[in-house]
């Protein structure tokens, strides 16, 4: 069976692992980024990393597919550059034809959001439908549009970027310069926020500004807790509406949501649901579920390997 | 060369023509819809208008590739029906097989609004461009995304209703049933709603109540009336978000806006192109130009007809 590698390049691990035709993971692995060293170093650490991922499977690297590599930022498809990755540090760093170079395989770059989606409408979640919207909720809210099996890459691999729709043009500034994207509200950021501004100005409630995360937010409304409960309803209201206005657009068949946040479960996906219900036309909120990702932390590596397999 | 028929059913006319594989209109013919008489009637005359289409353009009926009909309500896909149509009044009203059988011609079914952005796409303003955004602005807010060469469908022919991207979820009710949706406020029917609103509240302007079109409010803007000039600049604002947000997910090389409304030239296009610049991610904005569709009222037919030839 046919093989290839995905990574998954993140600001604190690189992730890599062996990707089979079938979408199974032969074998895995993580190692620091070190962001600090530079693109160089990295680089290097990638082309370690493919080499001991192959020794692990017990596969020449001749014999792969190829390299498919998930980058949390923007991309040049035409150079193969990576023309600028905030969490990095890196302004147009050319990856493509130094990686190709090095391990003499095809290498693919994709936005990191964009192969976790793909990994996730492939194998995960969205196996067996023929479009997908998949969004992870972490420090922001990444967005990936899958398309029969291909994920939809835009003019210049900017499309997908559902965090950045502006939900409330009076909204708080995003990291993007804009005001009030999807995931100023949110995002666990979004959440944390939305929160301590509400502490800020003397709310009763039983949490802590100075430890606040996501959990003790959805921990404390189970409790009752009105700042909680409505810091929640509002940003679960406007990712229901975003996701309203994402699926009107593309008219999916299912809508896949990963990343921490998704971890608290019905608390997350009933009043989620019955929001994208609110707002989406009839039509469309009927044949798209609302539905976990499966894959977690794999998505990424996985999707990057499908990259390689099948582009 | 090949050529097929390419019908828009509206509520008042059915316009059809005869399109070769270029996208030149051969012969083009309208009749009245008479929607009083019901489906089996608009049937019979849409029969008749292929024949006298074919009839002009001095072709055989069998030597076409089909007919592709471009229509103002909710298809299925698999059944080949109209499920609602509300300007026509119809439920559940069979088209593809009924037609098939009476022309002997395979029979396409589209979405008007992605009909006609199929057209703008192929031989428009969006010629050479590998995706579009295509809205109109009339009634409504009608729109379609072509991705490629082909309109995006979705998973039941819902995907592209950019006039239902809830916008303001306190706004007015839309006829869809929600609240808010971007056609509310930058439709025709918007832009004039929210000028009567403020005149009852006994605003001063020169607008008049009882007589009231978007080229009157466009006409008072441009000689200042502050009514006028706030109403235009809030439609337009939101339009333009509405098309950031549909750009950031979609990533488009071109946005083509049609319709009545789009006759009004620099005066929308000028604070929509700042408006869109303000909500979209500078690399989303930096790719995607603004401009006017070219094929008018023509725009339905061209696109049905290429359905029938390349599909």
């Amino acid at each position: 069976m046919k093989k290839a590698v995905g990574i998954d390049l993140g600001g604190t691990f690189i992730k890599g692992a062996i990707i089979d035709e079938e979408g199974h993971i032969v074998v895995k692995n993580e190692i620091p980024t070190e962001v600090e060293k530079g693109p160089e170093d990295i680089l290097k650490r990638i082309e370690v990393l493919v080499h001991s991922l192959a020794r692990g499977a017990s596969v020449a690297l001749s014999d792969l597919a190829g390299v498919g590599i998930g980058i949390p930022g923007f991309l040049d498809d035409a150079t193969g550059m990576a023309v600028e990755v905030v969490n990095l540090g890196w302004k147009d760093v050319s990856v493509r034809d130094p990686l190709k170079e090095r391990l003499g395989l095809p290498i693919y770059l994709e936005n990191d959001a964009n192969s976790a989606a793909l990994g996730e409408a492939w194998v995960g979640a969205g196996r067996g439908r023929d479009s997908a919207i998949c969004i992870t909720l972490g420090t922001g809210v990444g967005g990936g549009i899958v398309l029969g099996a291909r994920v939809l890459r835009g003019a210049n691999v900017m499309a997908g970027e559902i965090g950045h729709m502006v939900m409330d043009p009076d909204g708080a500034r995003c990291n993007c310069g804009r005001h009030g994207c999807l995931e100023t509200v949110s995002s666990a950021t979004g959440i944390v926020r939305l929160a301590k501004e509400r502490l800020a100005r003397g709310e009763t409630s039983s949490l802590n500004a100075n430890q606040l995360t996501p959990a003790d937010v959805f921990a404390a409304a189970a409790q009752g807790d009105i700042v909680a409960t409505e810091v929640l309803s509002y940003a679960i209201d406007t990712l229901g509406r975003g996701l309203a206005i994402a699926a009107v657009l593309i008219n999916p068949e299912v809508i896949v949501v990963g990343g921490g946040m998704s971890r608290a479960g019905n608390a997350l996906f009933k009043p989620l649901n019955a929001s994208f219900k609110h707002y989406a036309l009839p039509r469309v909120a009927e044949v798209a579920d609302i539905v976990p990702a499966t894959l977690g932390n794999d998505a990424g590596v996985v999707g990057a390997g499908k990259l390689a397999l099948y582009s």
